[in-house]
């Protein structure tokens, strides 16, 4: 079966243009298939505040309105997208960037109105990754970018949480490919305790997950995080691991099992 | 031979919600390979105005230094395009958004500095337009949708002009295509008096080119727009026309013709 390595990068990795060339150098050299998910950094809440558009966040989320939305388009599929395939292209690695929009490569629906109404916020559709678009971008030798928007025939333009774009790709994609899925940010892994980089979690499986849910263990933001990396294993991913930045392509980290 | 239409749509076009819509329905109707050239509209000296960010203008052409060119990458990779995108999806026209760093798809080199200096501008290089990955998407049934950044890997993101793109763009797939090229703006075509609307110039060839230049009738910012569309023509495009967008898919406006 034929490889893919998919790397999802956060905020922290992106603020910094120093830390994103480093992290870029380390991506564009990983041999194969490969797949970049970028979230949005600073960026977007900085041009809001210098817009005056006010912004809220509810556990880590972005609540989007159309003044928002517009915010996150500019920056997300604008700078921080164009940015990072450009710098790719000169390191010789032939990155390809899209939002959900473009060939419909990411087809999504809009959240439904709960405790909290999100906005303009979509979630991936079942079946909604076009894996004939990334397949054929792939076996031509072309690496996609993929920013956190995605598209709705009937409510336009999503704001999307860039996790969940990485799990969905990669379970998506492991009907055609042997998926790793990475997830990089400024941390050693999934810690046990915040404070202490040495306290990494080496594998987390079903069981772990469920007591550190429990326990409270892992905090609001980081929550998600996990479910994301736990159940892209449940769909069929081969490896899923959290970790720094520098680890991409090491092996520390967090890595997640079924059981 | 393959029949491909490439169409650049200006400003005016996209600076109001209605007409955009208008002639997207219009686009998004011509059967068969096609390709959306669009510029940038006032969004970017909107976003500029807020941002406290000086634009200078020369014959119509923005002076871009780095604040600037991470406005345009916002506006017009970003927001410009992504609603496109999305708005031609909503169509059932199967668009993929596009800056000349994805894929390598527009190549360019930073324009020398002459009397001018233009700052972070690129020109489209001889052999720059990717015809391969431009025609994979086409076979496959995508409609690429070009915005006017390109790619210098020595100089990375550069802004330029959406004329220029669409004439280096057409007369590079006129090695594959039977390529119809149509430049669609706010008038019926190159008027002979600006303020009338029935002095359609029907036909322009090598010879009316240089009377319009010599006699100083055609005015600065459409000049090169003329030198575009001859120059394509000159290129092995079949057929170029400049007209009003809703007469992108009827016969009138102004024809070149090489005699």
């Amino acid at each position: 079966m034929k490889q893919l390595t998919v790397v999802k990068i956060g905020g922290n990795v992106i603020d910094d243009a120093q830390v994103l060339q480093t992290f870029l150098v380390r991506f564009a050299a990983i041999p194969g298939a490969k797949v970049l998910v970028h979230g949005g950094g600073k960026l977007a809440t900085e041009l809001a505040c210098k817009l005056d558009v006010p912004q809220t966040m509810v556990d880590g989320r972005r609540i989007t309105n159309a003044e928002t939305l517009d915010i996150a388009v500019m920056v997300y599929a604008g700078l921080v997208n164009k940015r990072i395939v450009s710098a790719l292209q000169g390191l010789g690695c032939n990155a390809i960037g899209l939002s959900g929009a473009d060939g419909n490569i990411m087809k999504s629906t809009r959240r439904v109105k709960g405790a909290v109404d999100y906005g303009l916020v979509g979630d991936i559709r079942k079946g909604g990754v076009e894996t004939g678009l990334m397949d054929t971008l792939l076996m031509n030798g072309y690496t996609p970018v993929l920013c956190p928007i995605t598209n709705s025939v009937a409510d336009g333009l999503l704001n999307t949480n860039a996790d969940t774009i990485a799990s969905s790709v990669a379970a998506a994609m492991s009907e055609l490919y042997k998926v790793t899925l990475t997830y990089c940010f400024e941390k050693s892994g999934v810690l046990l305790d915040a404070a202490d980089e040495t306290s990494v979690i080496d594998v987390i499986d079903a069981e772990i997950l469920g007591q550190l849910k429990l326990e409270g263990i892992v905090s609001g933001g980081m929550l998600p995080k996990l479910e994301q990396a736990f159940s892209a294993r449940e769909s069929g991913v081969t490896e899923v691991r959290i970790c720094h930045a520098d680890e991409i392509a090491g092996t520390g980290g967090t890595r997640f099992e079924l059981s």
